[in-house]
């Protein structure tokens, strides 16, 4: 995680949340290294969906992103 | 999220942090409903990471989910 401040991507998902949804996952122990890698996953994967959420905004001629934007590119990744 | 709540899906991911990653993925401006709909999004995703992450651990005769297990799930789901 320090690495990845130094070049300018800051860790912004907290750990505990995380631990919790590999639980609800059906994980019977977590370990914090899988938290901690969770976190960094889902900033990337919530940077990719948001990245296509501002294109079908800019489609629809709107300089705000909205929910539906984010929910249409976010299923598209569920989907995938 | 309140409807959410009262079906057992607890919001474990803020809504500020989303905030951010929109910004970083290029947005000018974010609405407070796409914050939360990205929070939701990830939290699905999440637990469907967390979910392929267990099924390699098990394959792999361990009961505890390590960050390579996470790791190879969330590349699966940035690939595709």
């Amino acid at each position: 995680m320090l690495i990845r401040g130094v070049f300018g991507v800051v860790d912004e998902i907290k750990v505990a949340p995380m631990h919790k949804l590999i639980k609800r996952a059906g994980a019977d122990r977590v370990s914090e290294e899988s938290a901690v890698a969770l976190g960094k996953a889902l900033e990337d994967i919530g940077v990719k969906v948001a990245r296509e959420a501002l294109g079908y905004a800019k489609h629809a001629g709107r300089k705000t992103v909205k929910a539906k934007d984010i929910e249409i590119a976010a299923q598209k990744v569920l989907e995938r």
